[in-house]
């Protein structure tokens, strides 16, 4: 992508409404606008990281043979009123009525719906185990929104719905998911701690919560510091993860801890992710039953597996950056390589930056070009506010000798070195394309 | 994609409620399945078709220097007001408050939004031209939504706003559009008549609306036989295609119309894009002003570019289809291959069904393996109805021969040949995997 002919409204100065790191960030490196209270523009920069966000979650999902929907926005309250929600959710419910006074609402979560999809087309048991997903804008009327996307109104998140025969079998779909999240994080370049949590308003018996590590977390997170060294051999081994103390403030018990002081690490987090088992509660309230194997109409027992996509965005923006701007994980990057040709003017270092543009398009490799007539002190600053994690550097003097410098986002080192082995360095560097 | 694992919902019979071939077709098939009136989901086969479309046309913005973001589904009511639409825009506008009683609205189109995010960002012509463009979820409170996702209420869309310094460069814009519209039509395998159209509700003084000729379309197009042999090599010709005579109802003259009768074809059409050169009007209205080389302040020069999404899908079917089910052209087709294996039960038939099913998958070639043990009609019947291109059946008698079926959906065609000629055969056939 060539930046004159891009979309990148980056701002100077830190905006008066960022309170928190990612908020400010994010507005600063345009990648988003806000258009109401915790209503936000995804503009270009911003809505690269989502897809890529959401290509990784989708192919973690997808290897578990989970398969992918799409419900609507807007949902008739006749499946919440079947549930016993339409009221009891409260005032974060966005409700509304249509031209013909239809009661309707913007859709907070999906458990009635897929339910009543499941419900119009599943009989049997020889149709299951089936995990259903999708990844769609959900709505819900904070309060009080803020901290950016951290907290918004409108998000975007991925929901999956698991439906199995009996509880052996949903235990089997709940941790699938489990296995399918922590490889979803390590893809990501985050890691998370997963705690034991209370199942809230959903209700069930079984249910965890993900969390990054970050100083603005909203909860206080207990656990054992084996999570931070976590190896990507143990993200397979579930049983022994299990077995792992993790537990929010709210469920901490320092008696029951049986970590001592050195062992167990004390962090903020941020929630982006949960899962439940919530067995028959709405298969039972929305009469979903499938035949067993004796042919007896049993309830299907269900779980239910969040990951907010849009926080996740500010979530590891707060866990990846320093006083410079944000310090991509690779296989989030918007753009993996920036090319920053210095004096567009200069013959040598427009043929120099095209050569190089042309050869990692050419590799399928994520790049903005700055060909723009900004002068070298800003080019340096938005490509460090924007976080790829390799800079291609020509300038007069090194162009002229036919060199070029690369920089490394993260650690900051450069190297001033020929074309070609600029090239060859930061592809081979590159894990991800 | 295993059929044992999926989630294909497919009806044998007809239902009441389709009115018309496609909806009936996406209802059997399993694709979508209405939530309230004109509001779907979209199961697992119908969303494949949905991303297929969206690639394609995303391609083909791209390939015009257009970028994507995303705008919010909820939008609030003052930029409405600004542009005076928000009283204009009449009960098709889906309008609600929060729990704030703030004014919002589930958008019905964006270009108050998308003039915002320019008049907040861009503020010289050294910027222009810009062109933005969403593919997103939109909501028109129809008063009667009907014919399935045809005439629906939530319905996905992409849409493009162009911004030039002045007229020249607008029309520049509004052609580069055009251009990239007859290649999308062409690249998902549909062939569209462009005919040049009122304004409407948005104003302005260029418009083309495009259609898919099908007998169940509410305009009757007048034009040219020309458009009917449209080979790919004229797509490019712009100027050539404008002065080729096309027009609907409302714009057909027979007294100004040049055709002779064997020249001219009369045939119904469905709308499934429309493109917009509106001016100056909302730039004027919400003050998005640039300046020009002199120095001068200058409303900034705009065009909408929509194609509706979703209705593709319906009026692609209705233009792709007999008795048995849908054709899918094979640029859009959910599964590009069915495998189908008559008897799951028989060692042989599972080992050359697996053998062709490994290979094709890891050629990246879509393909949904009917491994169920349902009988051989029921089987046929599926796959023609779901209209995968290419079924390569596997039958006891075939398989100890070391021999399968391969079948031309469209042309009905069949072979009877070894594994490895089917599996070249085919791929060899397909031009998009």
């Amino acid at each position: 992508m060539l930046l004159s002919q891009y979309f990148l409204p980056t701002l100077k100065e830190q905006p008066l409404e960022a309170q928190i790191v990612s908020h400010g960030l994010m507005l600063r490196s345009g990648m988003i606008k806000q258009q109401a209270a915790g209503i936000y523009s995804w503009l270009p920069l911003g809505l690269k990281v989502l897809k890529n966000i959401e290509n990784i979650i989708r192919f973690n999902m997808n290897a578990v043979g989970a398969v992918e929907l799409l419900m609507p926005c807007v949902q008739p309250s006749n499946l919440w009123l079947e549930s016993g929600r339409f009221n009891d959710y409260g005032k974060e419910m966005l409700k509304f009525q249509d031209r013909h006074d239809n009661n309707l609402l913007f859709g907070p979560t999906n458990e009635e719906m897929i339910t009543d999809i499941f419900r119009s087309n599943i009989k049997s048991y020889k149709d299951l185990p089936k995990n259903l997903y999708q990844i769609q804008w959900k709505f819900r009327d904070e309060i009080r929104p803020r901290f950016g996307i951290m907290r918004g109104r409108e998000f975007l998140m991925k929901d999956a719905y698991s439906f199995d025969i009996d509880y052996a079998g949903a235990i089997r779909s709940y941790n699938r998911m489990y296995t399918a999240y922590m490889h979803s994080f390590r893809d990501l370049g985050v890691s998370v701690v997963p705690v034991a949590a209370d199942n809230g308003v959903i209700g069930g018996d079984l249910s965890h919560e993900f969390h990054i590590v970050a100083d603005i977390g909203e909860s206080t997170l207990y656990y054992d510091k084996v999570f931070n060294l976590l190896a990507e051999d143990l993200v397979g081994d579930i049983e022994e993860l299990k077995t792992l103390y993790a537990a929010a403030d709210d469920k901490h018990d320092p008696v029951l801890c049986p970590l001592s002081a050195n062992e167990l690490c004390v962090s903020k987090g941020i929630e982006v992710g949960h899962i439940f088992h919530f067995g028959t509660k709405y298969s039972k309230l929305m009469n979903a039953f499938v035949n067993d194997k004796q042919g007896n109409l049993v309830p299907v027992e269900m779980g239910s597996y969040g990951i907010g996509i849009s926080r996740l965005v500010a979530a590891i923006i707060e866990a990846n950056h320093d006083d410079r701007g944000i310090v991509w994980p690779e296989e989030i990057a918007p753009f993996k390589v920036s090319i920053l040709n210095l004096n567009i003017a200069d013959t040598k270092c427009s043929e120099l930056s095209n050569l190089i543009y042309n050869q990692l398009q050419s590799m399928h490799i994520d790049v903005l070009y700055d060909n723009t007539d900004e002068r070298a002190g800003i080019k340096f600053a938005i490509h460090d506010l924007i976080g790829s994690p390799w800079q291609i550097i020509i300038g007069n003097k090194n162009a002229a000798n036919d060199l070029v410098e690369i920089k490394h986002r993260a650690t900051a080192e450069t190297e001033i070195i020929s074309v070609d082995v600029a090239i060859k360095k930061v592809v081979g560097n590159l894990n991800v394309r």
